[in-house]
């Protein structure tokens, strides 16, 4: 994959909005998602304040271009039939969208007089963009695992495997809901000590945490592995995930098997799947190895991924109180990270993932684990950010916060931004916490 | 529920291999799988040796007692729809089902010549009969925990947590594939020591796990608990459920968020869902608390499911190794045990899992964990069969499993089986390891 003229920083589309600054969703970007306007689920593609119905476009022969099985796939309800054609079927969308997008084709200019093709994203509503079959979240920040892992074991904050092996485990894939769902604060088993008794009530520790979501596009057929120098031909493209996590249900119930309940009453994603291609620009490194860090295993090696395994994006956590809501007040920003530091990559994720044999389908969600920095201002969850408690996060406002409060909103931002390129956003990945319900 | 007519020991059928001695699939069973002669999946109720095709049942008139939304369910290709639908609908199924397969009434003289309705099962391919949108494994056998616990802990070999709280996490769900599905040898990191370093290679250390799955039926909503006395109206049925485990993985990978690659290779389920409806003459008194083991926390605690919370369901694992399959020597039982003694109830563990607001959905399965009891021959796995690789199992030809070889058939079974009651079983859950692909 090299840039093409997808990626021309100077494309001007006739979606003004989608040139403002900060746009997330320039014409450069192109995230996929689904609509609907009341009439059932469309694929579509953002662009600036708008989404272009992909449906309509290719009925309306905007996307000629498009092989046969691509335009089929747009039939779906959701976008895994796209998904699972792989790769190269979202790059025809992409070529064929962008040309549909630019003031200076044909195409663009039909589809500007087309009311209809491109409704405002504020008139329709967003879903989750596909049926996830599997939700895996891994633990990929050595930086999050070193604080975390400090906090419970000050003498030994990483264990042995975490320097060899992608640590990972299973989320719930029914729970996850689309930026903008509100979340409801669980009620679960806590003990005040390791050795209980619990008592059940509502999680007094409810945290976020900011991670990003890689979505499988072409799957792999159970009983066969990825091999590492393939393995993005299996990644369609990013999300951010905000992994909600009740920290109090977490510690009192996750030994010997994991966290279970702290997790799965809800995981928010942000709705538009920025494409592989899309965030080509912002292609890195992988983090290098230091010295007394062991290099990976053969299956995890290739020099590709050492080379450009990495995305250098930006990531936020931003906050706003129910007093901040009634007061006007804006969000405030909690946290801005990186996340080029995360110690395995996105491909050596999903190849260990299928080293065994697990075979992954189109449309699941392999998800980083929250991504931290070193810094204090980096930290990707608020158990890590007000250390366990015992530095609450002060607000300009005066809040203090240790844990999340009912009403507080969190809000998840995350783009890719350097010179000669255009800016690529996720757009937002937000939730309300509500209170524990009846 | 109370028993009714189709549960009436003395109902005699036209399909002859129903009543033969030992029969799981007997009239009063009624499981409900999914199956193909290569015209698409379609949903089917096992009796003896064969399968009635439920669309062709509706489609010929002979099941003219369903409300229309059952009927319409049996079109999806899927049982999720059926399933959806609750307890009462699959009621509808059962009593419409039991009317046909019996001699003596007018549906079943006219099923009875409808050569096609019920193919035989040696004819048809079978399937697994939902889409299974998440899978969790619990850990609700106490003889199982304090076993393996005392392997690792041998000074404190249940976590305190253990009697307080259902222990579960979740599981992968894209392979789980059904009974007679070749299991691949996973590869994957394993360490000598605790410490590392790791190497990546076949499993070395492959286990069963024999476990009983739930199935569920009628979902709850996001956000919304079930409460106990409720749980058992989400609950269409059990299968039988193999978790295969790489041991070997699994000790160097699983800590701290648990067991990961390990499982997630494969797992084999029975492909027939014995209802709650047809398990009701084996319902029995969940187990005991011991004067030393707390009272459940109140959420948990309902005296009907103290009184019949449980299943008196024997349960066996089989193994047939090559040699035994080109000697043409039949398969050898490693254990038998009984769902008796499970710590947690099936009510208490899907009433664990909604009580933080998570969704099941219509198919998903909950499995128990392993089955084991406090006699040596009732370990439901390897791992505790042979005390982790230290007493290995010596076969009657001479042959010796501290782990899985390569060729071994592992089978699974079980029945609830009482005086004046028609046996009910499950059918078969067996599956083959193959060495590790290249």
């Amino acid at each position: 994959m090299t840039l093409d003229q997808t990626h021309d920083p100077a494309l001007r589309s006739w979606v003004a909005a989608a040139h403002e600054p900060g746009a997330d969703f320039t014409p450069q970007n192109l995230p996929l998602g689904l609509i609907s306007a009341g009439d059932g689920p469309r694929p579509a593609v953002a662009i600036g304040d708008r989404a272009v119905d992909l449906r309509r476009a290719r009925d309306g022969g905007l996307l000629a271009t498009l092989p046969r099985e691509v335009a089929a796939a747009l039939d779906a309800p959701v976008l895994n039939d796209l998904l699972a054609l792989g790769r190269p079927a979202l790059r025809a969308v992409r070529a064929g969208v962008s040309a549909l997008v630019r003031a200076d084709t044909l195409e663009g200019q039909r589809a500007a007089k087309d009311a209809a093709l491109a409704p405002r994203l504020a008139e329709v509503e967003v879903l989750l963009p596909m049926e996830i079959g599997d939700y895996t979240d891994f633990y990929a920040s050595i930086d999050h695992a070193t604080n975390v892992g400090s906090m419970f074991r000050p003498d030994n904050p990483l264990l042995p495997n975490y320097r060899h092996v992608p640590i990972g485990y299973h989320g719930r894939a029914s729970s996850i809901v689309p930026s903008g769902v509100a979340v409801r604060r669980p009620q679960g088993q806590t003990a005040a000590t390791p050795q209980g008794p619990p008592t059940f009530g509502a999680s007094a520790r409810i945290d976020y945490e900011l991670e990003v979501g890689a979505v499988i596009g072409a799957g792999n057929a159970l009983g066969t592995a990825v091999p590492i120098a393939r393995a993005e031909e299996h990644l369609a493209g990013l999300v951010l995930v905000n992994d909600w996590s009740a920290r109090d249900i977490q510690a009192w119930e996750y030994q010997p098997l994991g966290p279970f309940l702290a997790k799965n009453f809800a995981t928010t994603v942000s709705p538009w799947i920025v494409t592989l291609d899309a965030l080509e620009p912002f292609r890195t490194a992988a983090r290098p190895r230091a010295g007394d860090e062991p290099a990976p295993l053969p299956y995890l090696s290739d020099q590709t991924d050492v080379a450009r395994g990495g995305f250098d994006l930006t990531l936020e956590v931003w906050l706003r109180t129910a007093r901040m809501r009634e007061a006007g007040t804006p969000a405030e920003r909690l946290s801005q990270g990186t996340f080029t530091r995360m110690y395995w990559t996105l491909a050596q994720m999903l190849t260990h993932h299928a080293s065994n044999g697990c075979n992954l389908r189109p449309g699941d969600l392999i998800a980083s684990g929250t991504v931290s920095g070193p810094e204090r201002g980096a930290r990707g969850c608020l158990l890590e950010l007000a250390w366990r408690g015992t530095e609450p996060v002060v607000l300009s406002n005066g809040e203090e916060r240790a844990f999340i409060a009912d009403g507080d909103e969190v809000i998840l931002r995350g783009w890719g931004e350097r010179a000669g390129a255009a800016r690529v956003g996720f757009g937002e990945c937000r939730a309300v916490l509500l209170p524990t319900g009846a």
